[in-house]
């Protein structure tokens, strides 16, 4: 998708479609890409617009896999990110997954959804795709960062019939196994996954107030959970916004042209919100 | 080099020559592919040929660098391992690794080593590239595997200019490099590099008899340090050693056609090797 990031190793590498730079002097397969929906904000002033912005995109995904076909290069599998976070954080409506979904399955093409950024709670479900109401499962998702260690989920079809041909040194690097097994029983225990919901509710809340505050300085509040982001109108103002911010002390992070994406730890609580909040209005009104 | 393996992801399987099921269904770069040396053994009855098969391979790569480069499509690293693991165990002489650095040298192309097998001790000295006298270090060596955590050393001038151009979400694995410094602190501490080039020692040696005794089971004894291997005349009786020396409670472990290979650890003593031995004698005499 363009805008997706994926990885650096060579394969993962020629489905990233984020920043020039990390393509620049490594060598890519020749691997079709279609849009990823561009949102308006906010989401209900914008609905139809939207609506044709997901058909847009689900078309030429269909497109490319008939093309593809007809050249006798059939895709072989659609590689997408549940919330697009390194290019920008766009996120796209159930909907849009859904179709996607079907147009994979009548196509015979795998669904992969890359959950790196996004598994592990951080949207307010273990997995972010949880939000879109698939009817099945996708094919195949991968998984990294929260989960202390990379690896992917996939349908049980999607096993090499020969033992060994999916295998790495560590196969599955059982010491981090033994630190996630404790990472996973404190989010049950400490029902983090409520508090991601109830933090990210709380979040969203301040920053669509912020936004209609300051309309100049921020605008396109999105995300799910405390997994948000909202834009500055230029690159400039975005990058003073968070390097203001970071002399109030909030470590922020930016991604694509103008984006603060929010990336807390699961134990971030609503206090700690109200602090971001504050934060964000005194760096805001000091413009 | 033919015979290599260098892992599964889509770059490093393109330089991997070793067995076609790895290769299989996964897209590949077209990326150049030369000889290494096969020697006849013993060695020293074979000096003349195994120079020859060294110049034969060499000529191919200073061929292929010169071919890619006319054709506009110029080599831009030779990745090779000292000791061919996957593929078969072969190893190639000092003189070999140098004549390939001054090519590479003189071409302006990377020298890398692959020390994921070889790495961290096993050859008796940390590195097996320090066996060869190479007259400045490689350009780049990779680790994994006893290191315990996947990486690579470079010159300076491999660095990229730009600020996180090389760069994943754990950089380095810190929780790993806790254990690595602890497992220098042992090999140091107990003097773990002498024990792998005494028990070496002793190991070849008692192999060497073994192939003398026994010469239509085994033969080709080679290696450096523990890392050593031999063969057997077909595949089906290696396969049959390697069984009945399981059976004898001798985990070990074959690569290539007819290759069984030795992996101690390396707190592998010269007592162990003894056991080995006396269980390979036996093994044999039961054939």
């Amino acid at each position: 998708m363009q805008g997706s990031f994926h990885g650096r190793t060579f394969g993962a590498l020629s489905t990233t479609r984020s920043k020039p730079i990390h393509k620049l002097d490594c060598p890519a397969f020749d691997w079709p890409v279609a849009p990823f929906p561009r949102y308006k904000y906010p989401l209900n002033e914008n609905a139809c617009e939207n609506h044709l912005e997901d058909k847009r995109c689900l078309e030429k995904v269909a497109d490319i896999i008939q093309r593809r076909r007809d050249g006798g290069r059939p895709v072989a599998g659609v590689l997408v990110e549940p919330i697009q976070s390194e290019g920008g954080d766009h996120e796209a409506s159930p909907e849009f997954f859904q179709c996607l979904q079907q147009i994979c399955k009548q196509s015979g093409v795998a669904f992969i959804v890359d959950e790196v950024q996004t598994g592990c709670g951080p949207t307010g479900k273990m997995w972010c795709h949880e939000h879109f109401q698939l009817t099945s499962p996708p094919d195949i998702v991968t998984f990294s960062k929260k989960m202390l260690t990379g690896g992917y989920f996939s349908l049980p079809e999607f096993r090499p019939a020969q033992g060994y041909r999916v295998f790495n040194t560590w196969m599955g690097d059982p010491g981090k196994l033994i630190l996630l097994e404790r990472v996973l029983k404190v989010i049950m225990q400490e029902n983090l996954l409520a508090t991601v919901g109830c933090t990210g509710l709380k979040l969203k809340e301040g920053l669509h107030q912020l936004e209609n505050e300051f309309p100049n300085h921020i605008n396109s509040v999105r995300g799910r959970g405390t997994f948000l982001a909202y834009n500055a109108p230029t690159t400039e103002l975005r990058d003073k916004i968070n390097n203001n911010l970071k002399k109030k002390g909030v470590l922020g992070g930016i991604c694509g042209e103008n984006a603060i994406r929010l990336r807390p730890a699961l134990i971030f609580q609503p206090k700690h919100a109200e602090i971001y909040l504050d934060a964000l209005r005194k760096t805001l009104k000091d413009l």
